[in-house]
């Protein structure tokens, strides 16, 4: 798939020059100084040697077979020289020259046409506008870009969006001794983009992290799909720029692409097991932890420190990301009183005293890793007079080599030489220098296992009476109505299963009193109208009516009132409704994202809904444990779990509730609205009752779907 | 005051040695190497030549005037030590020694004894178990500490808690070229402390900013004092370790020093205008920004980048800190026009494109700089082929140095190299690897001037009617309840002017009766009891009582109830109450911590307080602009605006009560508890009204406050 472009046994590099500080120049210096295995041909009209290779005037003369070709010849050339390679039989590419859809219309068009000619021609292709690709496996040594630094080898598969972002980065790794296996500009992602790679490096054992920097994601429920199953493998990391609007703005004025709406993004990069991170920083923090840890058992965190006040802020740090502080064995106690000095403090953290010598951080960090309470470690240094801090990470580098089972990290609060030493060495643990920064790759680590662990979840298939919504539905299509009636909304509900309050819909009084008296008393009266979607508003909701006659006047004033205001045309009729009782209001639907499609939203309802903001996302469609995980995110999760004596509601009813939702907009995705609002909690029985229901659909994508010509349709032709 | 401790003629260095590696010996050659100005005197029992100074056996012996004398000396001969420094005639000690309060009670009890003579014989001590003292002033150039690096000088004042953390950043500050003025290793504070250092600093124009590594604030009122007013003339930026409970608890086992309940320190710093830190990192980073740039004028920032990608993150870290992304004029906009490339993006984010030559660097920062609309500027370098990183951060110095009224800060996503090298240079802006940390300093800048700017604010007095509050409180005492009854608790509200429900209590039917009447329906009845404080567990609180006859129902059942359940006896009578309609419930109260004392508590009341915790902490006496950011920093704060079509909550009504709450609890500070639950927002008029309240004081406190023995007391003799 990608093994022409990331495993090539020869590459050429059309538009390579003998120019000092030009890409074609730069690029053939990196092929060079990395020792690429493979054949080298530099393709330029002058011919001649580059950087000591024999340089071809055009790719065709290059005499032996080429796997990839990199170009960087100038913009207007580039659709004829794909012509060229697809004469040469070459099937990858790497286009770094920039100037397509990033700069406009025109550019984008020819994008278009670059991308037809790589389809038509069974190729694949990077870039264009992008900074080269990298891979470091031995057997390949290949640095095709124009970054500033030499790579480090690792096991970080990486996919970067932005081509100066991903030089810039290229940097900082070096720097940060964080080494990768394999590194892909995507740049416009015309062709090859996230998912591409993700696939690619699914199982790629040199590949053990998938490291992203993404302004866009482009086909979200693909990545879903791959994300959710790759990152039970390996951990995908993810830095997802244009949070903000103002961001997101930035970013659509940036390598042509629409930033997706962020809360979309975030469900989606949750519910998919991938850990997002919000800076470069801390993306790189969490991929020297992974590079370097294993995935620990539990979330309880030994601490070993020679100085009071670090142990307090990492235990602040530890704390604050729920991770456990490890209950220390009375035995290890014991042994650890047995060797250190009186002063020390063998309870958690432990406290060696800034003396202590490099002998007590190795028979500390043995016993302590010993301990079947302690899952992490973090050993913290401050320096102390005769101590050289490398001497004291060797000592516990070679603890941690002996016991590679748990995840050790160091914080060593010392001179920044320290961490140049480490990025010349061979290490086998992370070291930070601050303790915030190593809770944090903590947190990381735990965050894995618990996505590891996580069942994997079934969108389950409610058996619901399709027919019935569907038709419900198609009136209102044809009747040019993009917003259902109340009554029509929670007739759909009802169809798929959903508790909606019992009611039923009376046109005149006898009924109004029929349905009454078959409900019980007490009873909700709600008008519904064609014309009036906001029915408060004109006294069209009347509560707590306890009997017949009450029913009766009631009725009879709202008649009388709808005619004074002239709305009287409008109504269709009335909801009579049981009233239910209880005062946990809980809100939950649908909101569809232009590029996400559509998302669910679970959370407090009521008055509450945007004052607390206490609500939930995730992209359906969901699995039960993401209508779990919904239910239980938001704070509002102690309100149902019955706090202040209240009864507990049925969380399981909920869940499903949810559940049908997800299914009903799989079903019609045309649903561009949905709210249930209040999602009543019973107080009498705990369940979640639908009290009030609106659902609106994009009536064109509607008609699409629902009215074929054909005379026999009754849901039967789709 | 201190003057004798930072800025010493003349040092003894009592516990001077020639061996290597011990205290005595690393801080004499620290005292060399940094060339203090003054006379240093080692003293050492075996006498001889230290370090190339004469030694003297004994402080008698020293041949000059001594201004500080550093105690190196084991914890066994200190106190003899300081008699020795009186007779001496010494002033300022810095005792290193450890081996005091933080060792156990014993050490404790050595520690007091040491303080004690330290007062008596008029003297300032700084430690023990410290670090040392510097002052980085040519005139005096002092590095009495054993760090390992000596210091940068700088304009920062610091003050440390934990002697190692200390030490580490020292040697951190040291290699991100933050420099300081004046370093404080307090250790365990036994006389000199934060506040002490403070003070000393508030006139010294050498310290333009104060640091502060805190794990326990020892004298809460005098800190809130001290920094509230200085901060308003120089930054005070602090890093309080011990936020969890777990770290807490790490806390106090060290330095032997309590640590504050979080919650409470945190509205402490706050109020106080301290900026807070959650991280070294964090700390340090603001004090280079500090260091380095003036105080803004506005909030409004522009973005220069060469790459999109740190544009977009740039973006989404500015706007998540609040602060507004610039507009940038039209007229600057056509100027960046008239010189940048026609692919660069002259609209915030100011995309230069890649390529941008160190010229455009300069231009650009210099065009936006003079725009209006721009009060801080950040600056991206992301390298390119043939710039030099250190080339444009020159430039940008250049450009700076010229402009030297907004702050701009640099964001380099360069190799390490590039920041050793400008820890050798003098700069004048910050530079940080990543834009987020660039954020945060901008962030900090706009905190200091909206800090700056923020009123006095002042602690009204009310007239309220204290005799009748008092005589309540004494009954209560008098009984030995420490729990007010709610009759009571809203007895003394309405004494301080507190808007309660109207209301009377009556004890038998006909005074109920009477009462209803003249408050007029609906009604609400409540019972009072000394025995039960849950009332409405025991059905004792009826709503909505909307006639005399219902009234007389009511409660001929309440006294049914109560008898056949056996409560009867400790009934003292129903309070009949206006209802009040309203569906805002808020709460306010006062709690007490043990170290920080009242603390006032405003937010969202009813079955949410819990679940939602969207409440807010001052520690009393609040000023009114203290009370009014109470109001506004909760999310309920828009739910009190008027969200959906309520009527707007009276703001300063509201104000005014937790004003009055501050009054009350300052007139009596016996006072435990206090909570108004719910302060419900009458929907008619918008006002705050306390519907129940709960007081509950320190019985022995008040007792001896309130019940003097003399026969005249009626609140004269306190």
């Amino acid at each position: 798939m990608l093994s022409k472009i990331l495993k090539p046994k020869s590459i050429a590099v059309i538009g390579a020059s003998t120019k000092p500080k030009t890409i074609g120049s730069e690029l053939m210096q990196r092929l060079r100084d990395y020792k690429f295995k493979g054949n080298i041909y530099p393709v330029n009209p002058k011919g001649g040697m580059i950087e000591g290779f024999q340089a071809y005037t055009t790719i065709e003369e290059v005499p032996g077979e080429v796997d990839l070709a990199v170009i960087v010849v100038n913009a207007k050339f580039v659709l004829d020289t794909i012509d060229q390679c697809h004469k040469k039989g070459i099937k990858g590419l790497c286009i770094i020259t920039a100037g397509f859809k990033e700069t406009g219309k025109e550019g984008a068009e020819v994008e278009r046409q670059l991308l037809a000619k790589v389809k038509e021609y069974g190729m694949r292709c990077v870039g264009p506008n992008c900074l080269g690709v990298l891979n470091t496996h031995p057997e390949v040594s290949m640095d095709a870009t124009f970054a500033e630094s030499l790579p480090v080898r690792g096991d970080i598969g990486f996919v970067s969006q932005s081509g100066a972002l991903g030089g810039g980065i290229l940097n900082i790794l070096k720097d940060l001794n964080v080494g990768f296996s394999q590194f892909v500009s995507i740049g416009n992602q015309a062709d090859v983009n996230a998912e591409t790679a993700l696939e690619y490096w699914e199982n790629d054992d040199d590949v053990k992290q998938i490291l992203l920097y993404m302004e866009s994601i482009q086909n979200p429920s693909n990545f879903r799909k791959l994300a959710t199953r790759i990152s039970k493998k390996k951990p995908i990391v993810a830095l997802k720029a244009g949070r903000s609007a103002a961001g997101a703005s930035a970013a659509s004025s940036h390598t042509g692409s629409l930033a997706g709406a962020d809360k979309a993004a975030n469900a989606l990069l949750g519910q998919s097991g991938v850990i997002r991170e919000y800076s470069l920083k801390n993306l790189f923090a969490t991929a020297k932890v992974f590079s370097n840890c294993p995935i620990p058992k539990g979330d309880r965190v030994a601490i070993i420190t020679n100085s009071g006040g670090p142990g307090i802020m990492a235990t602040d740090a530890i704390c604050e990301y729920g991770l456990q502080i490890a209950k220390i064995k009375d035995e290890t106690k014991e042994k650890l009183r047995s060797f250190l000095p009186s002063a020390a403090s063998v309870k958690n953290p432990i406290d060696m005293i800034a003396s202590a010598p490099i002998e007590h951080y190795k028979q500390t960090l043995e016993t302590v890793i010993a301990d079947d309470n302690v899952d992490m470690v973090m050993v913290i240094y401050l320096p102390f007079l005769g101590l050289k801090d490398i001497d004291v990470a060797r000592a516990v580098m070679e603890i941690k080599a002996k016991n590679p089972s748990k995840p050790v990290i160091g914080v060593f609060m010392t001179k920044s030489e320290f961490f140049s030493q480490l990025s010349d060495m061979d290490v086998n643990t992370p070291f930070f220098m601050y303790a915030e920064e190593a809770a944090e790759g903590l947190h990381r680590l735990n965050q894995q296992r618990i996505w590891q662990n996580r069942p994997e979840g079934k969108v389950p298939n409610f058996s619901v009476d399709r027919a019935k919504a569907e038709s419900i539905i198609k009136q209102s299509i044809l009747e040019n109505r993009a917003q259902l009636t109340t009554r029509e909304s929670i007739d759909v509900l009802d169809a798929y299963g959903i508790r909606v309050c019992k009611s039923g819909f009376a046109t005149n009084i006898d009924e109004v009193v029929e349905l009454g008296n078959s409900i019980g008393y007490p009873v909700v009266m709600k008008m519904t109208s064609k014309t009036t979607s906001h029915k408060t508003d004109v006294g069209g909701v009347r509560v707590n009516i306890q009997s017949e006659a009450q029913l009766r006047n009631e009725y009879n004033d709202l008649i009388e009132k709808l005619t004074e205001k002239g709305l009287i045309e409008g109504l269709e009729g009335v909801i009579i409704q049981e009233m239910v009782k209880g005062n946990r209001e809980m809100v939950c639907g649908i909101a569809t994202d232009p590029q996400y499609g559509p998302m669910m939203m679970f959370g407090l309802g009521g008055v509450f809904i945007e004052v607390m903001k206490d609500v939930t996302f995730r992209i359906a469609p969901l699995s039960d444990i993401d209508a779990l995980e919904m239910i239980k995110s938001v704070k509002a999760y102690k309100l149902l779990e019955g706090a202040r004596g209240t009864k507990p509601a049925q969380i399981e009813q909920i869940q499903e509730t949810l559940l049908r939702l997800s299914q009903l907009v799989s079903d019609y995705p045309f649903i561009d609205e949905l709210d249930i609002n209040p999602l009543l909690i019973s107080e009498s029985t705990g369940e979640g009752i639908a009290v009030d229901g609106r659902i609106k659909v994009r009536l064109e994508e509607a008609l699409d779907k629902l009215n074929c010509s054909c005379a026999c349709c009754n849901g039967c032709c789709h």
